[in-house]
Parts: C-alpha cells; sequence; structure tokens
C-alpha cells in the first residue's frame, strides 16, 4: 500500500473500529504466526492445503494465520471461567494468510490481505443467536455508510463449522462468486452453494432424458443424476446444466474434480466394500419416468450392466430428505422459480464479490479446546445444557459448558481493490467520502494564486459548527496546473477546489463534483457550508 | 496485545506518525512476507541465520522480513527516475519477524515485534547526512514527548552496511546492552561495540605480562592480545579482561565463537596457504615488553614454537592503523578515562535497552539492487560522482548515480515492554501521559454516584478551548469500588478521579496521580483545567 491507499485502509479501519464499538467488541492483536500443534487440537491443519507452513531454527512447526479461531478460543479459555464475563466480543484488523493457488484481481485474491475478524463468546445458544443478529444488523450500518451497493446472501459455512451464516456480496462483473436473488421484495437472497430454485410444472413424460454421472470419493459409489434434456417450465433458454452444489448437499460424498468416472468405476475395486449406484431424480421427470429409473428400465445403460454385476446395490432418491420437496438438480438461471412459500417471483443470477461474513460457530472450536463457563442451572437452555462437558452431576447447581462462539469477517483490503476497481470511471478512481484519502483537494494555478489556494486550505481546514473536520489536502507540488488536475481526477478525491481565474475576477473558487456532475463557482465565505453539504452525499 | 496494550501500541504509533510527519515522511505498507531472490540479489540471504524462511505451494522461497531495505529500494528503483523527485522519505509500522535463538523478557526480545522503518532516498552524500541529521533531531522530539530517559550512543552499524549510525538508548539495569558515557559534559556516549577509553599511563615493565589467544575464521592466523595482568592506571579494581570488540575491531577475521584455538592451530592445516601468528600489544605494556614480543622473547610460548614450526610468519600491532594511538585492548569499565580529545572526564558503564537507531546506508542497497537516478553535473559532489554507474560518458550533462539511503529504525513494542516494566511501582503500571491507554479514569462508588460519575465523564470528555481533548473512561463495571480502585492503579492510569463520600459531602472529586504524589479535592467546576495541569506535567 502506498501511502494515498494506506490513507483510504486507515479510514476504513477507523469506520469498522467505529462499528465495532456501537456492539461493545474490544480490538485486541493476536501473533501473525500460530502454531501447528494447535491447529492440530482443532482438527484443521490436515485440511488446509493453503497453510503457509515453516519451521523455526529448533524444528518447531509454526504457520501464517489465515484466521484466528484457534488462537482467540485458547486464549479466552485460560482466562474466562463465569458466565459473568460474557459477553465477550473481540475483534482485531491484521494480516491474514492464504497459500492461493491462483492470487488474481489484485487486492481481490491475494495471500497477504488484511481482515476484520471479530469472535463472539456467548454461554447461551439463544443468546448467541442474538449476538450474531446484532453483528448482521451493525455490518448492515457499516456498509450503508460505506455507500457501496451490497447483497446479503445466506450461505452455507463450509469449514468453519456452525449452521448458520450470511455473505455480504458486492454486486460485479468481476466476482467469482455468484449470488442469486428473488426480483419480488420476498427477500431471497442466497449464495450459489445454498441457493435452490422453485419447480412448478413437471415436463412430459415424452421429453428427453439426461443423465450425469460422478463417483464418490471412496470410489465405491456411482452416481446418476438423472435430468429432462429440456425444461419448458423455465424463463431461461439455456440447455439445462447439472447444479453440482444440489448434488453435493444429497451426496456429500461426491468427488467433484472427477469429471469422468468410468475409468474409476469400471477398473476392479481395490478395497473391500460393498459397491452401490446412487440414482437421484429431478423432480421435474414425470412419474412414469422415475419408475423406470427404479426398477432400472430407464433405457440408459449402466456401465458395466447390473446384469454383469449383481452384486451391486442400487438406491433411488427423488425428494429432499430433509424436507421432503422433490429434488431440483438444474443449475440456477436468470428466470427461475424463486423457492419462497407464496412467493411468485422469479430469481436473478448475480456475479458478486464478498467483502464480509458472519458465522454462527457453537461449539466447533470451544469444544475441542476446551473454552468452557459455569452456568448456573436455572440460565442453562436445553439445546446448550446437552452440550454439557460434566453431565454426570445433574444435582449441581451451576454446569461447566462449552461457550457458543460466533466469528465475523470483514475483508479490508478486498473491499479496498472491489471499490477501487468498480466505483472508477475513465477518468480515474472515485471514492465513496468515509474512505477517500483525503475528502477534498484543493488545487491553484502557479504563482499568484498560491497563497489564495493557502487561504482556502485553512478555511476548509477550519471546524464550522458541529460538523466534524473535514478532511482537505492541498497539492502545492511544482507540477503544472493541468497535471494537477488530471492527477486528483486519477485519484479520485470526492471534491476538487480549484483556485484559479474565477478567484481573480470574482474571487470565487470553482467546486467540481465528478460524482453529483457539479461544477459550481463559490465564494470563500459560504465554502465550508457548501463543501458539507456535497460531502453528506457523497 | 490485549485491548488495553493494544491502545497504548495504538498512541505510540500515532506520536510516531507525528513526529514524521515533521520531516515530511510519507507513510506506506510493505508486505511481511519478501521473496529469497531478492535478497539474494543484495547478499543478506546468506548471512543471517535469524530469518524465518518458507515455500509456497509451488517451491518458491519466502521469508519474513526482519527489516525492508530489499523491498523499499526495489519500488523506488523501479519508480524514481529524477533527482527531482528527491529527498524521499518513506516508512512504515508493522510486524517484523527475526528467529531468536533465545526470545525472552516478553517484548523486548521477541520473534514478532513491531518496528517503525523509515528510508531516506537522497541524490548526493551531503544531502543524505543532512537528511541524517534531520532524523536524528526528530527522533531526540520524540524520546523528549514520551518522557523517558535515554541516551543516544554512537554505534557500529554492522551487518547493515553505511558507517554512520547511532542507537537511541533506555537505561535499565534490564538491558541486554552497555552503554559507555562520560560523566563530564563532553558528550561523549558510545555502545559498548564502538566505545573506546583513553590510556593515559604505562605500567611499569615489571609489571606481569597476560596472553589472550584467539583464531581467525579460516584457522590461518594465531591471535594473541598482550596485556597487563594489573592496570595501576584505572579506577576499577576488577582485572583486567580483553574487550573482544576492540580486538575485532583490529581483526575483523577474528572467529569470537572459538574459546581454545589450541586444537583448530595444532592440528595440521586443511588448506594450504600461509600460517601467520599476529600480535596485538596493549598501549599500556612498556616499550621494552613489546619490543621482546615483537622480538618473539616475551617469555610465554607459543604453541607450537616458531623453532618449530618456521614457516610461520609473525607480525606485531601496538597501534590502531586508523589513528596510530596505542592500542587500548582492555574492556572498559566504570572510571576508565574518557576518550575525547581535551576531556579530563571518566566513563559510566551502564545497561541498556535500544529503542531506535538511525543509519547512513550511502550505496550498501542502492547499487546492488540498482536504484539509480539522473542528476545534472553541476550537482553532483565529488564522492557521489566517483560512485557513478556510468563513468565512460564524462561529457554528458547529467549522470546517473546510485542513491544515498538512511535507514530509521524505532522498536515499538520494545518501547511498550520497556517502559511497562521499567517505569512501574509496587502499585502496577505507570504510563507516560502520550502512550497511557487513557489518560484519566473516572471510577465511583456503587450506587447513587454512578449518576454523578457521569456527569464528571462528560464534563472532563469536553474540549476546553484550545487543549486537546482529553482521553477519559469510565470504569462502569459492576465490581466493588475497591477492585476497580485495585485495577486502576495496576493498569497505571496517569490520573484517577474518584467520586466517592467528598462529592455526596461537598460535591468534590478526590483527583489522585501517584507519579506526581498527589490527591487533591476538586469541584467539577474547576476539574477539567485541573487534570490538564496534572497532565502537561506526565
Amino acid at each position: 500500500m502506498l501511502p494515498l491507499g494506506r490513507r483510504v485502509q486507515d479510514k476504513l479501519e477507523a469506520l469498522i473500529d467505529k462499528h465495532m464499538s456501537k456492539i461493545a467488541a474490544s480490538k485486541l492483536a493476536l501473533s501473525s504466526i500460530s502454531s501447528q500443534k494447535l491447529w492440530k487440537k482443532s482438527g484443521r491443519l490436515g485440511i488446509s492445503s493453503e497453510l503457509f507452513r515453516f519451521e523455526d531454527r529448533k524444528d518447531v512447526g509454526y504457520l501464517l494465520a489465515p484466521t484466528h479461531e484457534e488462537e482467540i478460543t485458547s486464549m479466552v479459555a485460560s482466562t474466562v471461567k463465569s458466565y459473568k464475563d460474557l459477553p465477550l466480543r473481540l475483534y482485531q484488523i491484521s494480516r491474514k494468510y492464504r497459500d492461493e493457488l491462483r492470487p488474481r484481481h489484485g487486492l481481490l485474491r491475494s495471500r497477504e490481505f488484511v481482515m476484520k475478524d471479530l469472535y463472539t463468546f456467548d454461554y447461551s445458544i439463544s443468546r448467541a443467536l442474538a449476538t450474531y443478529d446484532e453483528v448482521r444488523k451493525v455490518y448492515a450500518n457499516l456498509f450503508d455508510e460505506l455507500k457501496v451497493p451490497y447483497l446479503v446472501a445466506q450461505a452455507d459455512s463450509g469449514d468453519m463449522g456452525g449452521n448458520l451464516s450470511h455473505e455480504f456480496h458486492f454486486p460485479t462483473s468481476q466476482g467469482e462468486d455468484y449470488i442469486i436473488s428473488c426480483t419480488k421484495s420476498c427477500g431471497y437472497v442466497a449464495n450459489e452453494e445454498l441457493a435452490e430454485s422453485a419447480i412448478h410444472t413437471a415436463v412430459g413424460s415424452g421429453s428427453g432424458l439426461e443423465v450425469w454421472r460422478g463417483i464418490s470419493r471412496d470410489r465405491q459409489t456411482l452416481i446418476n443424476v438423472w435430468y429432462p434434456s429440456v425444461t419448458p417450465d423455465r424463463k431461461s433458454q439455456a440447455l439445462p446444466e447439472v447444479n453440482m452444489h444440489a448434488v453435493k448437499a444429497i451426496v456429500p460424498q461426491l468427488d467433484a474434480s472427477i469429471e469422468d468416472p468410468s475409468v474409476l468405476w469400471m477398473s476392479p475395486p481395490t478395497q473391500s466394500g460393498s459397491r452401490r449406484l446412487l440414482n437421484l431424480v429431478d423432480g421435474r421427470l414425470p412419474d412414469t419416468v422415475r419408475t423406470k429409473i427404479e426398477s432400472n428400465s430407464a433405457g440408459i445403460s449402466y456401465w458395466p450392466s447390473v446384469e454383469q454385476m449383481p452384486e451391486i446395490a442400487i438406491d433411488t432418491i427423488s425428494q429432499n430428505p430433509a424436507n421432503q420437496q422433490p429434488l431440483n438438480l438444474i443449475r440456477i438461471q436468470d428466470g427461475d422459480a424463486c423457492p419462497s412459500t407464496n412467493c411468485d417471483g422469479h430469481l436473478k443470477v448475480e456475479r458478486a464479490i464478498e467483502l464480509g461474513h458472519t458465522f454462527h460457530l457453537g461449539t466447533r472450536y470451544s469444544k475441542p479446546l476446551k473454552a468452557t463457563v459455569n452456568v448456573p442451572v436455572e440460565l442453562q437452555e436445553d439445546g446448550n445444557a446437552a452440550e454439557g462437558l460434566n453431565t454426570t452431576q445433574p444435582s449441581k447447581s451451576s454446569q461447566e459448558v462449552p461457550m457458543q462462539m460466533g466469528c465475523h469477517g470483514i475483508g479490508v483490503s478486498r473491499i479496498i481493490g472491489a471499490v477501487a476497481d468498480n466505483l472508477a470511471d475513465d477518468e480515474g478512481l472515485n471514492w465513496p467520502r468515509v474512505i477517500a484519502p483525503y475528502e477534498v483537494v484543493v488545487v491553484a494555478s502557479k504563482g499568484e494564486l498560491e497563497e489564495a489556494a493557502v487561504e482556502v486550505y485553512d478555511a476548509l481546514s477550519t471546524s464550522s459548527g458541529s460538523q466534524p473536520l473535514r478532511d482537505v489536502i492541498l497539492d502545492d507540488r511544482t507540477q503544472s496546473f493541468a497535471w494537477k488536475m488530471r492527477d486528483a481526477d486519477l485519484i479520485g478525491y470526492p471534491i476538487i477546489v480549484v483556485v484559479g481565474r474565477t478567484w481573480i475576477a470574482k474571487g470565487m473558487c470553482e467546486v467540481q463534483c465528478r460524482r453529483l456532475q457539479i461544477s459550481e463557482e463559490v465564494p470563500l465565505e459560504g465554502m465550508p457550508e457548501f463543501v458539507d453539504v456535497l460531502l453528506d452525499q457523497l
């Protein structure tokens, strides 16, 4: 980060600090280095191939932390013992590390990045969920103040554990994620992993049948995904494609990296174990076709055929086991039906960049790292008490339970990159006021006007009434006036105050704002107020 | 860093920012990760065993940077081309890494630490030296404002290159460095590596003779250091010991890690090359003894004797080659004579912690990393022009010369540790006002006084006139009054405002300041001014 970028980062960090203080979160700083031993305890050391690992001169294993659940949980475990110390909310803004296979798009996906990570600790699930809601609200306030568009999507919590998760997305064609949202006011927004669409109509029994094949990680299960070759119930003209997220949701063992499972399936099994054929049937297919698939007579041959390998077990799934709804196995496209109950809206698919996320972690880390508190029995809730570590003494007046945790990130460097890329126009960058390196730049023609420029700068740098102090810079470099004006546009200061010809003629400055398309002559006396009115809109 | 420590760090960083802006230094942020390839170019990769090194998933070599000369020099090399862009002063405050063999004393010597590093770029030596002086002055202002005692010592620049260096030391019995200073006003201060003391009297010819032996890194040179067994010219009663820094200054090839060189010297030479015996003779020894040593008849035998190995060359040094002064090879002790010309003062040896340093680097990094600027011939100085890279065209009107660099560090986390340890008393920590986590804490008895405490807090948190806003905290936790008072002492807030019995009786608070030994009853109206007067002294 060069000096101006560094100022943008400082301002963004100050904005985050301000909103974190609203939920009584305290700021601390954990080491960027974590020990491999600690990560073994949580079970995350083996999972990730994206950890930068190294040894010290005594061959002790360390890593550059991508996130700090382990460190904060073990620290809190060693200091907090009573439920009276909760809720506890701790955050930091620091450099994190991930050995990305393909770092790209500058600050959007880099191996060193700056993140705000907030960790919350509560003594019951309901209190943890209340904390979760507080964080979601404060995130919304923060992104509102940043004045960039964003979507809040339901998300899958992946490796982080827990089962409640939202992502804050910035919609942009550069994004690597897909966000699905309803175009009506029902409020449905989900990321592609979690998104669903409703099936309203079955296709006719005469329409074509397609099958996509995958294999499980242990190579024992062949997965057949059956779907219609055309989907007249959908607005999209695109040919239907299998939705891998939907398949994985039903068959988590799917090895999504295998494109053609035939070789693996045909080769003799390396380990004993029952081989299995699993049919997933899209809900658009009519009952007659489903029955044929179930009875193994759909007319598309298996390899090898069941006749050749009679020991293969065959299972067929045509309903989501979680909610008994028909399966929708086709990738969502613009115009698909909204899955919300009683909503007849259609879905929109947008590319987006994830700028923040909230996770309810539950006891994913507090259990293995033994972060527990004593809670009086009368304050306990059923769900939480069941998770207690010493349930052998039900007669005790208090019980030791693992803390209910949440973790909540904001991608600091990523926001800077996303805002820079997406708000820029042909003239240059275009910062929202709250993170602009300076709010106002004063640029003067050379010579006699340099003194006037200092006068203008002084007037703007003085606080007027209850308004916060304006953050003004005077460009007093020796370059030409035209060069400095171009530079001011490139840097993207929200407001440019020009001290030029109109100053000599009428004692006025030209106040320019590219975003609001304003260019107005303003006398010195009214300028601070004029600038404040513009800044409020930026 | 827990939340209060983190606030101390924020304040210290803000203090540094303030003083850096006084010399027009711009703040940036370089990656904590540097590439091994770049460090090979500067020649530093091989030298250090204290680098944390690691590879990414593509087996590319990286390191956690302990300092950023390579990164900043290559960045400046790629962007700055003209002398008109200089002087350039760039700094950052960031985490640095060193794989210390023995991390210890908490923040004083840790493997991850926070450092401010400033890099300066000039186009001539005289301008670089003027920059160096500016930095030294601003460092003095910074440490003055911190209100901790410090010593500025001449220092050796070690691995950093260059030849002008000062260290800013905090004197404390915990320190790992020794600082030598004159007790008179001559101003002599040096660290142990660079310190010298004057020899006023030779010892009598009859006094005993000691010899210390060392060996060179290539095992080809045996070093004999000759010195008197008693030194009646010195105040110290301690038996004289060899000053290894003084020996290394004369014989840089000395392998200081070898305590007994006899085995290495007696074993047959592994490589061809002329073996050599080097005598260093302390200036206190009388001429008669020196002559005996030179003629190899001092009466203490060599092993093996010169008679046995006639091919060994013998050299004797009894004067410093740099200044023709007699050698002083004895470790400096309290009371030794000051080396300054015309000073008859005595030296004091103190333990201290290094908190900051300034280095003139010259072209140590700009040459290998090709950071050059074009300088018009008329602006060049002799010394610098001689270092030009393309001296083949003396008729050109400008010439490409390597930039003259400086690097200037401040140990941020180390200052926090040193101040915490050394200003603490039996009651707790004791922060200087400028880096205290809060300047003032308001503590109230429970119950009805809690509202009064808010009133006091509000009065103190409001700016009065030109004074900067006071940084006040209200301890509104639920613990007992006595517990909160003890906690306030432990944390070391400069000022404690107690809302207690005297509030009920007379509407007054008790303002306490442990450092100034003040405890006074003050009415609410006069309190902000009263507190400001105290804060100015803290």
